[in-house]
């Protein structure tokens, strides 16, 4: 690279007599004899001081370098007589490459987190979303460094599926039909003429795929975006977002929820390490009690906590909630909010739910009512990750399949998973976005994505 | 875990006189007095191998114990007297996890590629497919990794899209609208009702939010799923395929052959250094050349080659190609193959090439006629490259847009892009698959991912 970046700057040790910096004017400001201007270039939160005296080269354009103007600095790094840097750079010669006129939408004044998301092509060029994109890629990065560490192997599930894995949300369908002009045959959608030849929808989650892998690889876990065409219009869903799934052979429940709890401290760990100014960003402005939560999680080993047991704490809790609890009903964010919040004041892992409420392939408890499945649930998020041992036995898969009615036929490859070399396997699906809400405070899921999917809104 | 993996096992320093190991049965061989079962749980292509005498617990499971069958084996690490391999696992407790009959299909014989798709839930454990998918897994990593190191931020572009960005290729559409009985209006679609109340498809890049977000962060790069529609039923195509996409500001068409270059060479390394005995097995079995292959590519700066040389060398080369090749035509992968592998025998850049056959995007040359645009060509596959730098004049770019007759007001935001702040910038996209086939020698694009898409198939 032939320019060095601020963030690499900052780390100077020492004066630098020439180098040449690129980035945009966060501020200006214009003194009788300079012009100060603090410089960006998205590397880090921090910006680079720089003095343009009027003898510098290009100094003529300053009238055309305001708020948002891209510019190339070229002078000397020297030490800051002011106040709150060590380094400033004495400008040389300056070069205007791009403007950005009086009509640039980011002048120096707040906006709202509504009216941002009207133009997220500029949102990230902001302090806040500047530093939610990098904590965004180092808590990615982190992910794929835990597990790689933990000796689990990464595979991409397909994100085109034949068929409703879970029965576990509303799909999206994908055609080439023309849509204006769909073929027919006995009343129905000719898929025949389609594409695959059949009816194709987007992934709801890529644990089945990733369960043959692990039976093969031993640990594996997927990462990729996942999809949900539910009408909800709530903070906490989108139509598209990313999911982190790990399935491990050889693996039972109390494997399971180690994991979990492991892999939310390790990666808490990591951001505090590594992206501790962009946090303290969301610890000041945006949720004053962020560093006490992500303490808390870390301080002491969570709550697991049986169901049954779980239902009679929050039968006997000193509120009322909007939705009544009784075993064998499924439990709200308001429920598990307060588990977490109110009750223990820490993360919580609830396991052993009632078979009924759970999917067809979590396995079956010895009591033949309940299933090894367990919700972690931490402050503000409620149900963080979701998982199970799965049902490993041949006999008793086929047994659930039947007795929900779904088509055991489109299974017979997941089904093969326990005729051949059948092990006790476990795995969990947590959500990559409610884990960007926890970590940095932010209450809506469509300001933790770039260009966020939600009912009616496909924009940019 | 409670267990140790068996990649970790072959690695001890010492004997260990009490470990449990979980795997599946590769072989088994009977002796007078032994049985010998070797081990493998897909952590590495080894396996471990384990004695079983007659007085071991569940020794007399022995008779179910078959190819395929999972156990899990208690007994002493110790020294191996044997040829091949330093240690073995001196049985004391056999236990059956699951068996695995006659009709397994993996049974100990070859079996093609083609059959072994069919199969594609159970072909990772064989040898072939195990070390195709840790290849696969690492060479994920080593993505994150390079582009970390470089000062990336990895962003997710969205793969729903409102916009045919690019104009390149055929896209899928996604609905939830009833197909069998689509709402109309005017004798159209009626995608008002449609979720998001508009057209949307799957994205075939995600290059033009990458470049967003690169004008706030700098430098970022997307790895997601990309998708076209194309009825192409060849080996290197695939309806469903994961892309590596970086994008930088401040830079421009050398950095980025630069980065290019830099990125393969550092991920074949990569794979080197982390994959040896994985990649042995494609050297040994798949492609004799590969390792030959691999050093040629490291051996030396990659060819930089003006378009129009390219067509130089063409027309002279002393063979006939079933395309012409004239100025003005795209290069076609006969064209592509012959200059890296016949002419200069080693990985050839092209660039400059005429703007009529790029996109719209492409930073026009001061010609008039090319377009900043480079592919990187590399034996066997071809294209596995293709980028350019970034037209960032808003008047050119506008220009652009209307000689090609694209709707302009589709791209507001791409424009805002160089109405605030305008930079030079460049990027590429980089097939995953393809970079797998040629680090691999694997010749069928459905052969390196688990489970493929392509026309009319959709299974798994």
């Amino acid at each position: 690279m032939k320019n060095i970046r601020v963030s690499d700057i900052l780390l100077s040790e020492a004066e630098v007599e020439s180098l040449v910096v690129k980035g945009w004017v966060r501020t200006k400001r214009e003194s009788k004899e300079f012009v100060f201007l603090e410089i960006n270039d998205g590397s880090c939160l921090k910006n680079l001081q720089a003095i343009v005296a009027a003898d510098a080269s290009g100094f003529e354009l300053m009238d055309r370098v305001g708020t948002g103007a891209a510019v190339s600095l070229k002078g000397a790094l020297v030490e800051s007589p002011g106040q709150g840097q060590k380094w400033e750079l004495k400008v040389r010669e300056l070069e205007l490459l791009g403007e950005a006129d009086a009509t640039y939408p980011l002048q120096k004044k707040r906006h709202t987190d509504e009216y941002l998301r009207t133009i997220a092509h500029l949102r990230p060029r902001t302090n806040k979303y500047g530093a939610l994109n990098r904590i965004r890629a180092e808590l990615s990065f982190g992910v794929h460094q835990f597990f790689r560490e933990q000796g689990f192997f990464h595979v991409h599930a397909p994100i085109i599926t034949g068929s409703d894995c879970e029965g576990a949300g509303e799909m999206f369908q994908i055609t080439t039909l023309d849509l204006a002009n769909v073929p027919k045959k006995n009343g129905k959608a000719d898929f025949e003429q389609d594409f695959f030849g059949k009816e194709a929808s987007l992934t709801v989650s890529g644990q089945l795929a990733a369960e043959n892998l692990a039976c093969a690889l031993g640990r594996v876990y997927t990462f990729g975006p996942t999809f949900r065409a539910e009408n909800s219009n709530t903070p906490k869903h989108a139509a598209e977002f990313w999911m982190i799934e790990p399935e491990m052979a050889f693996a039972d429940l109390e494997d399971n929820m180690d994991l979990g709890e492991d892999c939310i401290k390790w990666l808490i760990t990591h951001l505090l390490d590594n992206c501790r100014d962009d946090l303290e960003l969301f610890g000041n402005f945006v949720d004053k009690g962020l560093f006490a939560t992500l303490d808390n999680i870390l301080a002491k080993p969570f709550i697991r906590l049986p169901y049954a047991e779980a239902v009679t704490i929050l039968k006997n809790a000193p509120r009322t909630f909007e939705f009544p609890v009784d075993f064998g009903t499924d439990l709200q964010t308001e429920h598990e909010r307060y588990l977490t919040e109110d009750h223990f004041k820490q993360p919580v892992i609830v396991f052993d739910y009632p078979k009924e409420i759970k999917a067809f392939y979590m396995r079956l408890n010895d009591d033949g009512k309940t299933v090894g499945a367990m919700d972690v649930l931490v402050p503000r998020i409620g149900e963080l990750i979701g998982g199970s041992a799965r049902e490993e036995r041949l006999s008793v898969l086929e047994r659930r399949i039947e007795e929900l009615g779904l088509p055991k036929e489109e299974y017979w490859w997941y089904l093969d998973l326990r005729r051949f070399g059948s092990v006790p396997h476990a795995g969990f699906g947590m959500g990559f976005e409610r884990l960007l809400m926890l970590v940095t405070g932010i209450a809506n899921i469509r300001d933790v994505i770039p260009f966020p999917r939600t009912p009616r809104h496909l924009e940019f």
